[in-house]
């Protein structure tokens, strides 16, 4: 694939992960990612014959090797956990607030908007879950090797609860508090 | 208002309600309504001359309105506080259950739909959540004055995020985690 292909489909991914972590499924229709990423609608089909669903699913794997980067960076590091743990909310509440509160977890938002038959993004959606949790987990060490992954489930829920209360809210806030009670999590397992 | 009438008015907010908790806002339609409400369409203006804004802030307010009366039965009861939360935990994870994991909060649904410019909407999400908060404070008055309010907001942060969590993995592994936190995180706050 030419680097101009490859941009093109890099463009028209990146412009459906904006789209859905604004307004969700809804939002993310062909017609919006053509305008969003400035791509020829026909390229659109090119890359992705499935349409939608096929996006939509490449735009939720970018969204987990974005977040996943990220994880790794703040929660992977050397630090001591309450450095780490911070780090996370700090960047988090950061990006939030740089749009308004306009803009979250493309994961949450269609977690919340598939239909009982759209199979295909549920199990997308599942397994982004699934892999954060796993790569959480792994960058707790401190954690007791039996409640590790109970840690990791925790602070992913955490994490898309505060994104949620904070865009309904316009306010980091949430972010601030859940930031504080995961601390107080860990100091209640850890003793 | 004779009894049809509120009947009529009634029926379109619930069926809205269900659709936004199954599908968020795009789900929720006139069309939509009509149809899952059985209700001619001309009441749907009738009740609501704002159209689909106006219908999906009355959807809100009963979302409102039925998880107040569940958080104050269950968390607002006399009991211990663990017995107060599990019995939240196990409520919404029956709930949940029920329809194979494939609706949850329309207020969640909602804030990660809403753009930029639908401040109606975002300012009555925004409203539910403050109001819930204030609620779930009340009802913990284990936790020193001056934490409860830090407590209640937690609380509700992890509720959506638990929730988002079970219905993308389709389980109700994330409402027993979550459960199970907030206990830790009381046990840290309160000793």
């Amino acid at each position: 694939m030419s680097r101009t292909e490859t941009g093109s489909r890099e463009r028209i991914v990146d412009a459906t992960l904006v789209l859905l972590r604004r307004g969700g499924l809804a939002a993310s229709g062909v017609n919006s990612v053509v305008a969003e990423g400035k791509a020829p609608k026909g390229s659109v089909y090119h890359y992705f014959p499935g349409g939608k669903t096929d996006i939509v699913i490449a735009a939720l794997q970018r969204n987990r090797d974005i977040t996943a980067a990220s994880l790794q960076a703040h929660l992977g590091s050397s630090h001591p956990l309450a450095r780490r743990i911070k780090a996370v909310f700090k960047d988090l509440a950061a990006r939030m607030s740089r749009d308004g509160f306009t803009s979250s977890c493309a994961i949450g938002a269609v977690a919340l908007d598939i239909g009982a038959d759209e199979t295909a993004l549920r199990d997308a959606c599942a397994a982004v879950m699934t892999q954060w949790i796993e790569l959480v987990a792994e960058c707790l060490p401190e954690f007791p090797a039996n409640k590790r992954r109970a840690a990791a489930e925790f602070f992913i829920s955490l994490v898309e609860g505060a994104q949620l209360a904070a865009r309904a809210r316009k306010t980091a806030s949430p972010i601030a508090n859940a930031e504080e009670a995961f601390l107080l999590y860990a100091k209640a397992v850890l003793g």
